[in-house]
């Protein structure tokens, strides 16, 4: 894998991490974004210190603002934005893209209003295929890749083929990358994680301690399966890298924006500074809504993000969020994973 | 539920505490240990330092050197000693227990040799039909239930009367109690998770990072699952407290016994002195043995004990063993959970 060209757009933490990645796989790399100092600093100082403070950025990786620039010779096409600038990036990039681009995301998040998938907004916009759409996702800290510790990602596409070439793109020796058919249950899991690790937040931050946390994970894990599983996602991947594998690096590491947003929650601080102090997009935030309406569209139980939205949208104390979710007051009541089996069902209702 | 008797055997942490829920629930409980020091500063100055420190224990807790003593009118008895004691301590305990007394162990891990299930082994040594055994876990360190912190864990027995009788001694506000039928799974995740959590100790102790972890995690799961399915367990319990809670909580919180071991032996320490230093049971070592006997038995694959096995008794450098598990060289390779799941089949290979 040398020469290739690959363009990434924006320059965000996930997205420059990797950039980085595809870089040091021989790719000559041009980031986009729409900030002229961000372009300055990435070409002069080989820096991007807001976003990836302490990485030297290598010399194959430069950036412009000029989107047809960035994308008209590129065989990889890296869509890093956040979920709520996806359409309108893809918008603008869709022009000047090559035909036979491979065209890959690394967004966490539904669209605000029509609740759709990322691959069902890159393909509209892209007038693709949604089979040919990949997403990146797994258990991947940015300042852990660019650091160049062992990681675990799973690229999924309809098209095995899509899949495999993003797989050609981005692996090597510490970055490990799978496959796998099922693009719904990795997008599902990606976005409902940040919930569910705004939760964790929450719980941390109110001192609830590790077993409380526990609990709120593996019940995180079946509310992101229910909603998959409604969604047409195979429960399986919900027990890999992009599921639980994520749900445990977001939810128990200090790196994860949403982590740190739900705990300065739990300190009484108000949504709106806790956002302007983060400085950066908290996915958890908007998903929130998009997974509560998306709840309440195919009448499937999320009790984790019935109380977040509680917490962030109708100003109910965290305390009390958390505590509804311990499920205080209940007797004789069996384990969820038990209750819903039955030896009848080929397939289990949830995992 | 008050006035009720109830015996503790033995007196280590997880014993201690949930000893010390069943008498905040209004049992009179003497736990049994024979070690005369233990009891006395049990019985004088209600503390059990060596195994709680920092604990000050209710007024309904006594102990006793006598087993006797300890058994005979309770109408509960949970069996807390080490998997490697059980046998002999069930032995001692069995002539003296009441027909009806209520039998649930707390114990994580397999006998040596014979790599019977706890459940098994008490069934043997009480003359008690299995059914009617009940097994406690899930994620709950003793040092945060002592401190009352929000705590979630399952109780497993054939007998749902039996489960829901166990349900009844242990459940108050903030030991929150689910029943689950599946006996086999529950106690497969609860011994296997502390050989995860060793290698995760590994992980962290040799600064692979927090991304690496989760992959460990992910694919300690789906070992868990493989072995677990092999024996008879419902797939399911491994996605919930007693599966995937248990095993995150072990492998991220400081407070896990097999994860600081793990730590110790990547810092290049011998497992004799890392043994010697914990000066507590570390149940991941004996039950990687045991697993490693059951894989072979079973004819599974489970990559981390095989690992752990090569580290602990076959001298392999930790670096390497963790490097291995990494999978590195690896191309085109599909995701585990995907690779194995085929729609005809009418329950999933492995979580």
């Amino acid at each position: 894998m040398t020469d290739k060209k690959a363009a990434v757009l924006v320059a965000g933490s996930w997205g420059t991490a990797l950039a980085v990645v595809l870089a040091e796989n021989g790719c000559s790399v041009t980031m986009w974004s729409r900030n002229d100092g961000q372009v300055s600093e990435i070409n002069e100082d080989r820096t991007n210190g807001r976003y990836l403070p302490g990485t030297t950025l290598p010399e194959r990786l430069a950036a412009t603002t000029d989107m047809e620039a960035a994308v008209r010779e590129a065989e990889l096409i890296l869509f890093a934005a956040p979920s709520s600038a996806m359409r309108e990036v893809a918008a603008q990039a869709a022009r000047y893209i090559k035909k036979d681009a491979l065209c890959v995301h690394a967004a966490k998040g539904f669209e605000q209003v029509t609740l759709k998938r990322m691959s069902s907004v890159l393909a509209e916009e892209l007038q693709r295929p949604e089979e040919e759409i990949v997403v990146i996702s797994g258990p991947s800290h940015a300042e852990e890749v660019v650091r160049r510790c062992p990681t675990t990602v799973v690229v999924a596409a309809q098209s095995q083929q899509a899949a495999e070439k993003a797989q050609d793109f981005f692996i090597n020796n510490y970055f490990r990358v799978y496959t796998n058919p099922d693009v719904i249950g990795v997008e599902v899991a990606a976005a409902i994680k940040n919930i569910i690790a705004l939760g964790a937040g929450l719980s941390d931050g109110l001192g609830f301690g590790d077993n409380a946390k526990a609990a709120l994970l593996t019940r995180g894990l079946a509310e992101i399966g229910r909603l998959g599983s409604a969604m047409g996602a195979n429960m399986l991947t919900f027990a890999g890298l992009a599921g639980v594998g994520d749900l445990i690096v977001t939810c128990t590491s200090s790196h994860s924006r949403n982590w740190r947003a739900g705990s300065m929650l739990a300190k009484g601080m108000a949504l709106e500074d806790v956002l302007h102090q983060m400085g950066m997009v908290v996915e958890g935030v908007r998903t929130t809504q998009a997974a509560h309406a998306l709840a309440k569209h195919y009448d499937v139980q999320m009790p984790i993000t019935e109380q977040l939205h509680a917490v962030l949208f109708e100003g109910k104390p965290p305390k009390n969020a958390v505590e509804n979710l311990m499920g205080r007051g209940r007797t004789h009541e069996s384990e969820e994973v038990a209750k819903d089996w039955s030896p009848h069902q080929s397939r289990p209702p949830h995992i």
